[in-house]
């Protein structure tokens, strides 16, 4: 990972807003259609595509153009900079957690 | 639950910065008074109060003023709202790839 830090700014700025936060739940069921992807948000084109490029900045999404019909999909691994980083937070009392888990199952 | 989109648009806002998001990984560790949170940073103390406001506002940290030294802890669950967003973001390729696990593990 060449800039950790840089792409999580980037993903975590991408997804503070609830309209990209939609698009982004919306692909992660398929890819779509922009027209797609516009008609649950009462919104011009223009303001989402503004809303697209900012999600593949991020590298959140790519996108790809046939004819007159652009096809936005969710890129795989997408937020596992945001896994790996949430997974980093684990505190004392949740690593002890953890392990009362593993324990139980081992002996139940 | 009353807000979880505008508490994540919060959370999501407050860590999309390196240093609170710094605080934050310092304080999963154990709480910290202000001066041990300032160190790392070569920062002006007021700048990194604002910082801990932000955190605090977004309800990913507590504080406590005793006599002149206030101590900053993170707050238990802070980041759920988060794992619970990521959680729901699974694609059917990693839910496929989560089936084929629990199976290897069933098999083997």
């Amino acid at each position: 990972m060449p800039n950790y830090q840089g792409d999580l700014d980037a993903v975590l700025r991408a997804l503070a807003d609830p309209t990209r936060r939609g698009v982004v739940e919306r692909l992660a069921k398929s890819p779509a259609v922009v027209s797609e992807l516009a008609a649950p948000f009462s919104m011009a084109l223009p303001s989402l595509m503004q809303h697209l490029r900012v999600l593949e900045d991020a590298g959140l999404v790519t996108s790809e153009k046939r004819g007159r019909v652009r096809t936005v999909s969710l890129r795989p691994g997408a937020l596992d900079v945001l896994h790996l980083w949430l997974g980093e937070q684990r505190t004392p009392a949740e690593h002890q957690a953890d392990r009362l888990a593993i324990h139980l199952h081992r002996t139940t």
